[in-house]
């Protein structure tokens, strides 16, 4: 890896815990939904090359929960991309609370044309900043 | 009142609960806005009416609690309008569980030309449902 | 399978569409969520059975999106375990939108002491029912 | 006011969206939550003191919208406290965007006995804080 490691960092609202008194099961694909903007926005690319020339949408989701974040906790987030290929490429999310693993998740994104379904080769710079994170 | 008295029902999902093991305060505005989606379904125009023509966005909302929702309760909602001005009306909701008050909302919605921000009068088909159904 | 085949059917709220006009990802969870509660109520234990003596934590879960869902739409979900193991199973959940796949899931579950983290055996009734719903 | 004025910032997520593009409506309440629990943690009481001594419960909400925010705009919410009674006390929120007024809430807590609905007086210590924060 040539690009320094990325991390994202998010404190848990109460609204997102539930009876359990833990973070609902959903809201960490929100988590990593806010870490992934914060990611591609490190690129340093701007918004207006992200919403003109590349947009992209989820095509799989693995997460595997370890331990619990509560209410108020602050996820940590680490991010690297670990598979780059012609239109898709995966991110892998660890989240750990004060050193805990509390979950991972490899999520699959394909590019589009923005405003369609239409998937399409990711761009060469795009490509080039995946390539120099890659773990 | 000409025409027959309209209510919604919602089951309260898990992830609404929170670590006080109520619905939590937010979801209720969630709950109001599907329920006047059905609302305004059951007015009859069809979805085309609603997208090409008539859109409204929400200008204010006063929300009284009065008892708790929790997981799986079945929430009743009374709806009604109770005014009807030139760009905007104001519906009230009443929720109850078993019936028991829960919590009651006024919310006053703008019409607009969609897609835009921009105020439009009421349609006169759209007064005169409203009309039909002030309390 | 000896038991009947279970699906439930779930209508997409506004709130859960994103700027793409299509649901949001981690609502999927939330759905599936909705979705396991109403499977487990169909094997007719009752509240209280499953409150005192049986609690489930999810581990894993792997999320395929193969179409969109949007504002108003239907969805469809059927559902079935897929394996029972000694402390947890797995749930198979096919959502489809008039016919069209949409997202599939594979939920892997583990059987707590209600109130704690800490894992148990499933119960006989538990593995039974599941046994009997197996694909 | 002796205390210096409190102000909390958000950033709008991606999910917080909705098929008009701007923040769904009850996206806002998590928001002023969200900033509530951060106003009563510069009290400087720690977390104790709440969990153990002092809760709250919403009765009522008001919220005006005067203007929309969107994906990743940054949320600046300004908070004071603008009545004060014996068991409940009102705060007032308001949000803007780059300057431009977004949505003005006033909410009221009632002071409960942690654990359950039974609204007890505000200790002491909350009505001093209350008070040196008073518009």
């Amino acid at each position: 890896m040539n690009a320094p490691p990325f991390s994202h960092t998010i404190r848990v609202r109460y609204a997102e815990t539930d009876g359990q008194g833990v973070v609902f099961n959903a809201h960490w694909l929100t988590y990593f939904d806010e870490t992934c903007t914060r990611f591609v926005e490190s690129w340093g690319f701007g918004n207006n090359f992200w919403i003109s020339q590349f947009d992209v949408m989820l095509v799989k989701a693995v997460l595997e929960w370890s331990g619990p974040a509560r209410f108020d906790d602050w996820i940590n987030i680490d991010v690297e991309p670990t598979r780059i290929g012609t239109k898709s490429f995966e991110v892998r999310y660890r989240a750990s609370v004060d050193g805990r693993p509390a979950c991972d998740a490899v999520i699959t994104y394909v590019a589009i044309k923005p405003g369609t379904n239409n998937s399409v080769e990711l761009p060469d710079a795009v490509r080039d900043v995946l390539t120099d994170r890659l773990s």
